[in-house]
């Protein structure tokens, strides 16, 4: 099964229509769109919340591992025979140990490893791991643990790694293959025609996965059956994987993912912690609990990779694009899955133009893996051509925001046969979005003359998922007194997942919220579907619910014309009540359709895909920034902020804009703080591996103003709801309108991610952007 | 919804057919049939299987429950001050709490009563609760609490209770109604046409539900959300039960039975210490556990009420009844459900008999609570009617299983119509069961003249359900490796249920049995079914099981279709391959079809019920003892015990013989040493309440020899499995075959439950059964 909605070649195409049996679009809803609180609102704040790593069982132990401190090394030796009678400790694996010879495969084509690789290939790959009665326990053990490392050359910059002689990180070498291009047209003849062109280079810091609950699980074994609670965005991947590495039935494995704090793309599959859990508590007979380290997490559970990109693009002086050459290098380090895949999206698909062509070169270093990050590639790839984009209106003394609307495609043109997209909302985020935000007033008002200087900037984007990322089983339960039960298998990733599905069989069964409970991310108990990422859980999830919910809705409405002796057509179930279709007029309340008794419950499946792909459906979003630059300190402010997004039907209208809002945030420390620092000399560590050194944007650095513009073309193609992805495309253009924003209110461009203090002062210093 | 599977009036016809759509009988089958150990005997061996009592959470608390300590009883006041104040204590509960006032209606009509009642009215009502930080500090705490009772004069036999100016339990008298009464033909007709009559009194003593784990629950709040997790025979009836009491949608609450250590007809319901669990976890914030202590079980838990019985039946000379009048007094204390329903049973149905009259009197006393039972009343009926045949045989001069088999009967004499059982099992329990047993060698072999008497006994009886107790939901879902998780509501009350439905699947879908993963007994994450009670489980489930495992079976053959581009009649899945329906030649692995992995799961919903009720299916069995008596001592031994069971299909042969021998264990008991001995003078409490003074059978007291023997007539008309209850019938003739044994050693029967030495030397000493 596909492990990952973010498949490059050939373009995942997204999602498309539901089977021939899906059910009519949905027209005006009443309870779906309104602005609607948490269904497990209380529970969260209130810290009855039992999420994976609050999880304790009795008996259990508490593990650690031992990580290598160079980013390349061979371990030579490793004796773990005083860690073993240490106080509390009950196990320790290493790479000797038999049931540790797990191959480990989470890379590119050739990137093999094994659970404990006595080859170490970045500061932090496992080494050994301990279970022990405390945790303080296992980690002086780790301690004891005495391993001689071979220290070898390593290379933590794509370009060192690119270097003849570099040392390689694995055997085939340090590139996964050739770059990846993607040409369309002749951009040469492109920019012959054009009368205008703009060529920038620019470099984007990595950002680092750092969700507020740590990458971790609880394991359990009872008999054949291993159980694990774990921290993920999909039950059924880590069941997958584990089932994989251990050589289990997959019924054998139950992984449990209710709650979750925060994955953001590094949680959709199972992590060496989960194997290692697993392995320690087969071992011990015992559940073992292995959750990560703040520091572990800023090393090694993914992160978004930085790149060092060039683009050109040339236009007519009418504001038509040409040509867009786009060429980026960059790293996902030891064990990437995607590498610099997508960064090149924007350039290829954002606006009309006939040549194009895109390079992207992927290298692997030793350092901790990319992993799926929020929107993989599409922030930087907005970075590097939204804010080229502005550069070349400025040469043509064009508005930016009319420049981008001279450029709107309804079509994909990277797809063969360049099929439309089922809705394009750009132009009305961009129009009115700038009502909204004021742009006009905003652009013309001056920066001012003192030392801190105001601008706005816009940008961009569309995402290339969305639409969704089938299939997906529902299972719905309606109990005689009305009440329900919604069984679904997607995780809520905190985004709201269970209120979204609760309302909307709420709106189709006319049965209040407060009486609706959903489980949920449960492989024993759930059904199917893929993890929660790539935007894909409302277009997935919430046409299959609404499928079950209309299953339900069918039988019990038979029930009842068996009861009322007539046509089952001329009858509905609506508000909560069998209703005649005639005239609306109500027949029975729920609780008196007696076969609804006799059954003890009514059960409703609902499946969404998997579709035939005939349809493109991606999101789109233009944002609205205005910052105050400290010309004196180089400190950059965002005054406020406006994202447009065109997701289609808004299904909740608070946590839409709750989504946005934590978008923008994103889009904001990419922007200004984020920055993954590692030694490039000494042991090739990151540096900046803790919550003071690694400038995650705190609520001081997020605007009071920022608002949220849904616009919603009642797309009726892109599923049976009309919903397309949110959660992605809210951040991808957010850094760069930061980014262009900054430029206004400078006048000169600061290229390079984060815009620190530093890059403001040297930039204005050169008045290059580029020492 | 039907909450109890024993329903007297109008009789439950019992299950019958499956719905029209309902699949076609088995034909022979490989899996379903064989000796199977338990699919989690590992679990339950290890000690890794988590019992309700073995539940543990973070934070939880202890919970106890003040009980009365006098039969009747008014609490004038009640003062819990110096208990709240005691150490660790966090809550105290009691008739004056506002939240306790919750009625409490779980008697016959009248008998209604609220959660802390301040009318006692048996030794044993709840008077008040403690939740702590320790048991022993709620235990201590319950001590402090002060209460003033004012003692009232009680009744705890029925006779007492009967008395004009007795004590009366409920306002309305001690009787819930006049006494029942069943009548065919004419008695005195009958008692005319007879050659030989006999008349004889009996009198059985209570027996007390007694099994391994205690009876109770933690109760766990998380926001609107209350999870129990309860030693039950059934969480959908608990869930309506706590849903009903504390007000809350079905969907709100989650109940968790996942093992259980025994309940035989007594965890068919909430308790009210389900109830006081949820109110102290609502009160403290904190996960409760409340377990009752075993003295709590002796008293207050349910029995197998005791009764004074008469019984008159003649035949003519060649052993044709001619007449039946049964009548019988108990009492079932002062909340029973049944009362000395069903006791009549045998009396009514086991043998064809035109003329019928019977009379059972149930009186309401201050005693606990008579609860379903292992096939309520049936044994008390078998240990009096069974022992009437042989002293009538024995007077008509015809062997006892000649005399029964000459009036055998097809049909329901009681049912309207009288339809024809779907299978009748009895005469080949009979015949083969005498032939296996060697009965006619032991029968004729001298009784020994020496001190130890041997002799040989045998009774016959039939289980009014057993059929099945609709409906039942069941989801089965297949993983793309060929894997199975199970999903059913239904509990596995120690019978062996997960075993025999995964093996149902097994047979269905050729998945290997490891392969198979049961999720069940949970409101919140499996599907409807009523409790494991009145020997329902196999018939109502595993045609549940076989619809799902079918419907699954459609989907991948459909889907294999697709792939292989041919007609879906044309291919079957057979022994977990896709094959030919023409050759049976193999066309894909399970494995191979794309279309499984492609929707991740394929899901399967399967039925049972409603039925139409049309058949009447009941077992049958027939029972033969042989037992040593030492006439010094009083001691019965008993030496070798074959039963005889007509239940249809053999599901598991090893489960089947497990359920049997236990039935002949709790028959041995009842026959020879189970004895609730009540204080009927001072306090009128319990005083057998202790594993010490009630004489359960050990190890010690159950033969070696014991054999059992399936009678399967391949009952295609029963359901589509062929499969018929087995956990009751197990047990309704063991008591009296032993009773007939003992009495063919001596010569002279003991008439009273239990035989004990002290009522054997009597009945020597007299050489009268009835001092």
């Amino acid at each position: 099964m596909a492990r990952s909605p973010y498949t490059t070649v050939p373009p995942f195409d997204g999602s498309g229509a539901e089977p021939g049996d899906a059910p009519a679009p949905w027209g005006a809803t009443t309870i779906v769109g309104s602005r609607t609180p948490r269904v497990d609102g209380y529970d969260r704040v209130s810290g009855t919340a039992v999420y994976p790593s609050d999880v304790a069982l009795p008996d259990m132990l508490h593990a650690a591992i031992l990580r290598c401190p160079r980013a390349h090394a061979r371990v030579k030796t490793i004796d773990a025979s005083e860690a073993e009678q240490m106080p509390g400790v009950r196990a320790v694996l290493t790479g000797v140990s038999p049931e540790a010879n797990i191959p480990w495969f989470r890379g590119r084509e050739g990137a093999l490893s094994t659970l404990f690789d006595a080859h170490c290939r970045f500061a932090g790959d496992e080494v050994a791991a301990v279970a022990a009665e405390t945790i303080w326990q296992a980690r002086d053990a780790l301690r004891a643990i005495k391993v001689d490392y071979e220290p070898l050359p390593f290379s933590v910059t794509a370009d060192d790694a690119m270097k003849d002689g570099a040392a390689t990180v694995f055997d085939k070498g340090n590139q996964p293959g050739p770059p990846a291009t993607y040409q369309r047209g002749d951009v040469t003849k492109g920019f012959a025609e054009a009368d205008a062109v703009v060529e920038q280079a620019f470099e984007l810091a990595t950002e680092i996965h750092s969700p507020l609950e740590p990458h971790g699980c609880v394991a359990r074994w009872e008999g054949r059956r291993l159980t694990i609670w774990e921290s993920t965005q999909g039950v059924y991947a880590v069941q997958g994987d584990v089932a994989d590495a251990l050589k289990l039935p997959l019924a054998s494995v139950r992984v449990i993912g209710h709650y979750m704090g925060g994955g953001f793309g590094s949680k959709l599959e199972a992590g060496k912690y989960t194997i290692i859990a697993a392995l320690l508590a087969r071992r011990t007979g015992r559940p073992v609990r292995l959750f990560l380290s703040r520091e572990e997490l800023f090393t090694c559970v993914g992160n978004r990779p930085g790149v060092r990109a060039t683009v050109k693009i040339g236009a007519r002086k009418n504001g038509t694009l040409t040509a867009i050459q786009f060429s980026c290098v960059g790293t996902g380090g030891a064990y990437s899955t995607n590498g610099t895949g997508l960064v090149d999206w924007q350039a290829r698909d954002l606006y009309r133009c006939a040549n194009v062509r895109t390079e992207s070169t992927d290298v692997f270093t030793h350092l901790g893996p990319e992993r799926a990050f929020r929107a993989p590639g599409h922030p930087q790839g907005s970075w590097v051509l939204e804010q080229a984009m502005d550069m070349l209106a400025a040469r043509l003394e064009i508005d930016p925001i009319e420049f981008r609307l001279r450029n709107l495609t309804s079509v994909s043109q990277t797809h063969v046969g360049n099929p439309p997209y089922t809705s394009t909302g750009l132009k009305q985020c961009l129009v009115d979005g700038a009502r909204q935000f004021g742009w006009e007033q905003a652009r013309r008002a001056p920066a001012s003359t003192g030392p801190v200087r105001r601008g706005v900037g816009v940008a961009a984007g569309l995402w290339i998922g969305g639409g969704a990322w089938p299939p997906a089983t529902v299972v719905l339960k309606l109990f005689p007194d009305g009440s329900v039960n919604l069984n679904m298998g997607a995780s809520d990733i905190g985004t709201g997942t269970k209120t979204v599905m609760s309302m909307v069989v709420a709106e189709e069964l006319g049965v209040p919220l407060d009486r609706i409970l959903v489980e949920h991310a449960d492989t024993a108990t759930t059904q199917f579907t893929n993890p929660s990422g790539g935007s894909k859980t409302v277009p997935t999830e919430s046409p299959a619910v609404r499928d079950a919910a209309i299953d339900v809705k069918k039988q019990v409405v038979a029930l009842a014309a068996g009861q009322l002796k007539v046509e089952a057509a001329s009858l509905d179930l609506r508000g909560g009540e069998i209703v005649s279709t005639a005239d609306g007029a109500k027949k029975l309340a729920l609780t008196e359709v007696r076969g609804l008794a006799e059954r003890g419950v009514v059960v409703g499946v609902g499946r969404r895909g998997p579709d035939p792909r005939v349809k493109v459906v991606n999101p789109f979003a233009a944002h609205f920034a205005e910052v105050e630059v400290d010309t004196r300190t180089g400190e950059v402010k965002v005054l406020r902020f406006l994202a447009a997004q065109d997701s289609g039907r808004v299904m909740n209208r608070l946590t839409y804009d709750n989504q946005v809002f934590g978008g923008i945030a994103m889009g904001i420390g990419l922007a200004l703080t984020e920055d993954r620092i590692v030694d490039r000399v000494h042991e090739g560590r990151v540096l900046s591996a803790n919550l003071h050194d690694y400038k995650l944007p705190t609520v001081m650095d997020v605007p009071a103003d920022q608002a949220c513009l849904p616009i919603d073309l009642n797309d009726t193609a892109c599923n049976s709801v009309g919903a397309k992805g949110l959660g992605e495309p809210a951040t991808i253009p957010a850094a760069a309108a930061v980014a262009n924003a900054v430029a206004h209110a400078l006048g000169v461009r600061v290229p390079d991610s984060p815009i620190s203090p530093m890059r403001v002062l040297a930039a204005l210093g050169t008045r290059q952007p580029r020492g």
